[in-house]
């Protein structure tokens, strides 16, 4: 009932659900002097929207993004709390009458059961409700605001499939990704891999099945001393953002799970001096951290994305008010994968702990801007 | 540029400012099953908003609140945060052009200097912006859910107009107080006393000035155990709310700084047992609270309001952008005083801290009326 | 059962409580390169130590604090949470025993009744637990941190007795109160004023009874633009710190429940622009604040004490386990005012709120006094 | 500097480091009438010593653990916070001076560099300061009040050694590892395989070098409904505090990043009733989470642990103060792998996050044993 806030000092807030009449977003902390258009969020959020690809589910969103809080008359930042509205479009009655229809059934790998737990019957059945990736809209709007903070500091975050249903991306540097991660349906910049990966996914998705992958997001130009020790490590701010995404399973930094398989000798990251006298490391095999604290190389994690839960085909299940077992009926209005709808809601939840924890650091007087008067009054 | 969320189970976050698009407030931390309607919230923003007598700003706003978030399909929370938007409708450009005419001269009394140093020249200069007693929309809205909570516990909260330039109410019983408060455009319950205050206030108000007085807020039904020891008593987070009110320079409980003046045997409330077996206490002068945690009497809390800064008369101020300094023009679109405008918001303020302990002492199952499949699923 | 951590980026988490083996404290949020000694600590303890004059009660503790985390090998703060360790001592078995004889009287004005509805019979019945003004030695301690942070920036925080039992001191300016409010027993910067304070708590001691007052907190030097508009404005913070503390009844700011009896050409602070060419007031009825956010100017805060509620009358009250009505002996170790052990967690709720504003603002880094390394690794 | 506090409503906060005088714990949130012990605490501890095989760094500390707040006179919790001692012992100068003496040069895989960036020539050199895994006293201790709590909510959680150094325990129902996992050094449950691992490490020790594993944590009998949806979902909460270990480079859940390789109708647990009546899923590739939050089967969690990075082989490195590229010599008191010694650090996490899921649902009443005054002054 709780839990629609992330960040400390750069903090989100959503509220919205499935077929619920808006998304809302406020985003706290921003500071002041921060050029920000409808068109910076709407770019984001164009990201993820649905029925995109024959690869999506057919649902008909705009998500056209509004600013309603926080800005000056001259279009910057004010300081204020930023508001985001977008509201739903395709909430027609017909979608509504059909799950009404199930609305006391499980839909298995959903969250139903356990917002029947929590809620009881008041639980929200419509189209999953806050439980819908609708709620993601709020995620990436927020992430959208960091990002203009994030830019600003030179630091750049992007995020591209790299393994679906068992195929894997080859390996590729930061500037080949980013030229080409978004060339195709599934935002997989190993244009080749992504082809048969594509023609993999139809197959499943002919079967009435669905699949899943890993999402890979890096970020580049992060400064060195980000996160809090101990407790609030940004390796662990920015895993419980990604862990918190619905459909993800598992979160990697840089080696990861290899990490578990090699020596010390073969794991640890060596210093070194470079060129312009600054301390970098020969191997990022630890994924930008030392300590859990950014080191200066680049943010590299990993998440792994569930198969979507929804599909069509028949599945044994409980319904939940009558109290016996029953089967779901075949459901054709799904996403064969997530993951190219995901990687931009796993950008946003990297670039929000990034932006908390560099406000953390530098509070929001060493992210604003000043402008004249504000040196002035300063002296 | 933080500080926009109060609470924390039950969390009320708001953004919005005089001359934006719109005000909008996320509840997190509602039960499910509470019965909500637009007009639930709606009767306690119409007791805040302006324009509604002689003593008011003639600022129109209509504050028609929507809650577009949080709700099942059959008009009950669904335990998702509440999303609640008004838009502003009042802010046409001829309004904004006479704030842009002394954007950059600081208002005495107003938030304008501070919100100079801490945002620039970015800072909103339209209408005070973030500090306009527009954002009290915001505190009341959150209120409003709050309410349905505290009813539903047997718990009632009312403000109330004390005192009105050094003008007094009579002690009132809570009944009485009840039956009366709403009766004048001033929200005395003290009827006579009423008629003093407002003559009182219309004769400062011709001199082109304002005035200030007294609220107190009392909440009855509160049970015993409330607020938690040492730093949030909850004697301390409701000061904490009422002290982040715009116009309110003091707030006491109970017999406040005139208990400074008694002896102990004076000032203690000696507990007894009512017909009932419960304990009591004879006397308040604690306004309801045991080491700060509430004791099961009425909470009884005074502010202090200081006189609406906004006068018709000239002032001497300084010039922020020339740094020179000038003399401020008489303002007729004012409040002569605040008082009777700020009492919902008080209230608000109260019965967002309540509910707030409330949630830390029982967890929202504590407050969830459960029905059917809730129970049986926790069986 | 929570409730024991004050801030939010200048964070003091305390524990320990009256009979307890030891009090507690740790401060995060602390800059690296900060000079600490035990000694800096003690010193403020010290101020709040029983038993230094006939005022107190008997109580012997000898409060001696050491630093036991956060430090480097040089004792510079390293940048980890400092910790720091207070034994009690004066905890013989004699004086639990007394405890022990009537631990199910509530005893009036005293935190009893609440605790055992909050913890039944598990609360702690032995010298008030953790609601004796023993919990405050973690608070001076936490506040003993930040004074450091804060001289470094040059901000001052006095406190001092300004009314006891309705005897006011007369008006002194910040050099005559520093230089004069310790020089008595009382803390009372008056002498000649004090003189008859503390003839009169004498008569009040003598009657067996117990008397409270007005203390006033000033902070100089804090800069302009301290606290965060709208929940958590500085004053409100403050406010939440003073009214956490036990005995206080009320706070009010500058003008305080005065300026409800003003009219706003009266309140109204007058900015101009000093030699040095910055913006000042030439008045200060809002005690330091524009808009609640600190403005640069002297903040002034007053707090109610109410009489020590620990008389030697005897008191009519209730055996909580057996339900019925009793009298309590009259208690002869204790305080004849609070007041003058009082002041001292006063200013450290107000250093605490103030450093942890100041870390929202500026970040942790913007409070680091870096070295060579620090400022080379960063460039 | 900040973020040595873990939870929202359970929180544990922590200070101390490697060489400092003491570590200590302060748990806030805890319910009265709790029975806690100097030894239940130590049983924990107990499990992370160092020094008690050949596989762990030969550093003697005995892990003496006092409760010195929180407790009432009868041996119970008071509701008050916890506070939990451990003074450091093996701190003698000669260990000292062995970091002084190459305190400038950045150990690879450590966190020293970042604490430079963040804390410079302050930061605590000393065997690794706050950074040291003997930060994790405090997160066992906290845990170990967790545990408490849980086991009287019929909650069991274990840790164990899954994989080490690619060789993987084999699958086991809940009771075979509960009956097998502490009957090695190792706390491998697999008998058989632990030997094989156990050669494995030794092999690798002797070569100097060092190698990590996997360790899984099972919690059985947690209530469905725990967490909360959206950003504070147990499975992210759990997450994140997983990460936060020092040598955690990946978290999974359920079948984790295997989930990406299944197409949805294998991977989607399905509800069926049991022949109690309830709701259970048949498989739990989920890992125990329906929407994140906790469906009734086991929580299953995976984390990646990388080798040790302080290995008895030259390593090249900078120097921060001379800034130029350097040697570190070999180390010799280390740990050939830390996964018998994480898995405790990895138990308590998960009770921690566990434990204040269920207080947001519930409150801390609704974890409160009430004795009859408890239940009488609440009738």
């Amino acid at each position: 009932m709780l839990g629609n806030t992330f960040g400390r000092m750069f903090r989100v807030t959503t509220c919205g659900e499935s077929y619920g009449r808006a998304l809302f977003t406020i985003v706290d902390g921003v500071p002041p002097g921060l050029k920000l258009t409808n068109e910076m969020i709407q770019e984001e959020l164009d990201k993820r929207r649905p029925g995109q690809s024959e690869l999506d589910s057919p649902r008909k969103e705009t998500d056209q993004v509004e600013i309603v809080a926080g800005m000056n008359q001259e279009g910057y930042t004010s300081g204020a709390p930023v508001g985001l509205l977008v509201y739903n479009v395709d909430t027609q009655d017909i979608h509504i009458q059909q799950y009404r229809d199930y609305k006391d059934e499980i839909r298995p790998g959903h969250a139903e059961y356990t917002f029947f737990v929590k809620y009881g019957g008041y639980a929200d059945w419509c189209g999953a409700g806050r439980a819908s990736g609708r709620e993601t809209v709020g995620r990436v709007a927020g992430g959208a605001v960091a990002k203009q903070i994030l830019l600003q500091e030179g630091i750049e975050v992007i995020g591209y499939v790299k393994e679906s249903y068992g195929i894997r991306a080859k390996e590729m540097t930061f500037e080949e990704i980013k030229a080409n991660y978004r060339k195709n349906e599934l935002n997989c910049p190993d244009l080749e891999a992504a082809e048969r990966m594509i023609e993999k996914i139809l197959e499943v998705k002919d079967e009435g099945d669905t699949c899943g992958g890993i999402i890979e997001v890096i970020a580049r130009g992060v400064p060195p001393g980000l996160g809090e020790p101990v407790f609030d490590k940004l390796r662990a701010t920015i895993a419980h953002g990604l862990m918190s995404i619905g459909a993800v399973t598992g979160v990697e930094v840089g080696a990861g799970f290899e990490a578990a398989r090699m020596k010390g000798s073969e794991c640890n990251d060596l210093p070194y001096i470079d060129d312009e006298g600054r301390v970098r490391f020969r191997t990022n095999n630890s994924g930008g951290f030392s300590g859990g604290i950014s080191n200066g190389e680049d943010i590299v994690v990993r998440i792994a994305v569930k198969p979507t839960p929804t599909i069509s085909l028949p599945q044994k299940t409980v319904d939940i008010r009558k109290m016996e077992e029953t089967t779901l009926a075949p459901i054709t209005r799904r996403d064969a994968t997530i993951c190219p709808r995901i990687y931009p809601v796993a950008e946003a939840m990297v670039m929000i702990a990034i932006t908390d924890a560099l406000m953390m650091a530098r509070g929001y007087e060493g992210l604003t801007r000043g402008d004249e008067i504000w040196k002035r009054l300063r002296e």
